[in-house]
């Protein structure tokens, strides 16, 4: 059999959803809430033999007598009703979203239905996400299968990130996150257990999806590592990938397998394929949200070299300790350099790198300092840590220094530690395009990731 | 000469500020506005010849002129003039706390004015904090030297962790941050260029000091060894010391020098300094506010052993990784407690370390695993990764888990990444007085540092 590639899951004329239901608060209830708020163009079609409408639309007994069928159906049925549902669906559906939990995951009786689920797959030739994930949250075509209402867990707005997660509370939590920081996505696919689609179909999907430019992949185990190698080599040849592996060893590697029923497998493995397939490895949560900030937000970097700008010492001497760390690179200013970035500055300023503007800094000082670095062929990486602290710093300056930053294409990172009224300056940040952190850790890592994929397009 | 105690800093009855003026943001207007937005409840006494009175207070010429002097004075003047209003102070004050920067970290002029103001305290008996510094927050005796507004840097509450750093910056958005995370402080010293009170006076003091149970010290670099050990050794011999080195290596050690124009010296030898006095290294700025947060919010760990429980599987094996890598222990449940815990929960549910509650998480779920695990004597600590996006979890959670293992006396760490819903939900457990974090590395490295300072309370 020839596998249909997934294309036809991000772009969908017709959603069922099977075991649709009134009660507030039952997953398939918040799915078509989500179909609905994420403003969905398409027909949604409730599935329950047990009503004629739901939600004000008909309700079918059953996804097979659904005339002319529908692109996508969704099952949140208890998993022993799933096998006999999916069958029903032969030839009305072409793709299945198969939500509910009870799976591979659980047990021996579980393992035995997802078994049915794959060779039901095959037999029936629907492609099948799934089962024990959240399915797909494509802010492109706005299809929105997850199980989380919006209110608990917001949607980023459309962007050009695509995510694929074996978990998808990791997939959630990442989205949340990256919602408040203003960060669009593309596709997010939490594909669970893979009974069918995995990680290789979801990667050559993405890899000439024109509205994806940057993919981050969660993975705890892949059970294909020659067509994950296949499929990541042929994506991270057209963008940028990066991915986690969780589970490496020791309880970690334990718990995965209890998650998914995924043996986690040998970590070097999985460093040795990413490493062959041009994918950017991550390591951990903070780096992964840091790589998605990161590519989210704009211009990739040319190189390893870094300007730190900030108005207050000891942050500029940390985060040039963590850049020392991570590999970076924090070359000095040349004497031409510092003497133009000199120019107009108080004599008693450390123009060094750091350049620390101290607590007589004004809007102009940063937005002066940061055009003249980052313009200059010494630099690949500006990293702008703003103390909110000094009287001259004023709501201007985002869009000032995004205005006198942006035609250089290098990419901008914001480093703001801080409180309250820190945190209300990062969101006029965030609204100027750039990718805030609040740690500089964070920081340098987003600027690490920017580094690491230049070496390995120039490597490639 | 034999010197004094620095303890009379942290209680004075009076303050003259050197300097003051009626100009809004002027720093030593700034300075007034502190002490009387801080309730500090002795005298406050401007300063300036220019004036007979400022903000209503009876304006002196100079402090030699205030009848009966006052305990602390802060000078806010140019440097240039600095030494000389030092010197008409002798007799009339105790300490001085000296704001202005220009000094030693700006070149050959501001170095000699450096070396007078050392001068000056030898010949009067004067104590100096300063230059180029912050001064005193004391939020016992309610002292606020710190001339950046309120309404930029948060003061956090009273508590029981003290913080000193040679950079005022670091240690603003240190107390801004933690003051956001309702984490209480008892003295914060900001000493800079540190011409005469050094971080060995202030580890003496603080040693002593029975507000202050635990001790956070950033470092650029110490000038005198020997006298750092012994008041480091004497002050972790009483209680948890822990301490950021800055400017280590490179980049910089460089840019440290520019910064309070201190030599950074050999990073090695810190380490060895540290080690042999009983403190606790901290890597970096997020390690320094998890030690932070750890320790202001109560119980020390007496052990490595973490317990992991999350609703998250994903977060659950992120977590558990990074415990791993972090040299914790996540040490599996005995089959008596596993079954204890697994007793009313449904048999899908995945009861290892990670423990995960998956989506069917209840409030009560969480209380009853924490309550079984956390009293059991294989763990030490728990990390709880509540992410809020299941349904069954109410306002209630915070309180309850709070209810249930406060009696148990080991610390319990939150762990709550996502956006704007979660970060509302983390303002609960923060008024429940729990840390919370809001990635699994900021989580694991608290638990690191309790952990680590257990080991060296076991090791001394």
């Amino acid at each position: 059999m020839v596998k249909k590639s997934i294309e036809f899951f991000f772009d969908p004329k017709s959603v069922a959803v099977v075991g649709a239901s009134e009660a507030p608060g039952k997953l398939s209830s918040v799915i078509i809430d989500s179909l609905i708020s994420s403003g969905f163009p398409g027909r949604v079609v409730p599935v329950n033999p047990k009503y004629s409408s739901v939600r004000g639309l008909k309700c079918f007994p059953s996804v097979s007598e659904i005339e002319n069928g529908v692109d996508l159906a969704v099952y949140a049925l208890p998993s022993a009703r799933t096998p006999e549902a999916l069958r029903d669906s032969a030839g009305k559906t072409r793709g299945a979203v198969i939500v509910s939990g009870g799976f591979g995951e659980t047990g021996e009786a579980g393992k035995g239905l997802e078994r049915e689920i794959k060779d039901i797959a095959k037999e029936t030739g629907i492609r099948v996400i799934g089962p024990n994930c959240m399915g797909i949250y494509d802010a492109i075509s706005r299809l929105d299968t997850f199980f989380i209402p919006r209110t608990r867990i917001s949607r980023p707005v459309a962007g050009g990130l695509s995510i694929i997660s074996q978990s998808g509370s990791f997939a959630i939590t990442a989205m949340d996150e990256l919602a408040g920081e203003g960060i669009g996505v593309a596709r997010v696919v939490s594909y669970g257990n893979k009974a069918d689609v995995n990680e290789a179909d979801c990667l050559r999907f993405l890899a000439e999806d024109e509205h994806t430019k940057a993919v981050a992949v969660y993975i705890e185990a892949i059970s294909d590592g020659r067509a994950f190698i296949e499929a990541a080599s042929f994506c991270a040849s057209k963008k940028p990938v990066f991915a986690i592996k969780v589970g490496k060893r020791g309880a970690g590697a334990l718990s995965a397998l209890s998650h998914t029923g995924a043996i986690a497998g040998n970590y070097e493995a999985y460093r040795a394929a990413f490493r062959k397939s041009g994918v950017i490895e991550l390591d951990g949560y903070e780096e992964f949200i840091a790589a998605c900030k990161a590519f989210g937000s704009g211009s990739g970097a040319s190189g390893p070299r870094v300007i730190i700008i900030t108005d207050g010492g000891g942050m500029g001497v940390s985060l040039a300790d963590a850049c020392v760390e991570a590999g970076l690179e924090v070359p000095p200013l040349s004497e031409d350099l510092k003497e133009r970035v000199q120019d107009g500055l108080p004599s008693y300023f450390s123009i060094g790198n750091p350049i620390d503007l101290t607590g007589s800094v004004t809007d102009e000082m940063y937005a002066d300092a940061l055009e003249k670095t980052l313009s200059d062929d010494s630099f690949d990486i500006a990293i702008v840590a703003a103390l909110w602290g000094p009287p001259g710093l004023t709501d201007e300056l985002p869009s000032l220094i995004s205005e006198r930053s942006l035609a250089i294409k290098k990419p901008v990172l914001v480093c703001s530690p801080g409180g309250a009224f820190t945190r209300s300056k990062s969101e006029l940040f965030r609204r100027s395009g750039f990718p805030v952190f609040q740690t500089p850790e964070a920081a340098v890592k987003a600027a690490s990731i920017l580094a690491r994929a230049s070496a390995s397009r120039r490597g490639g």
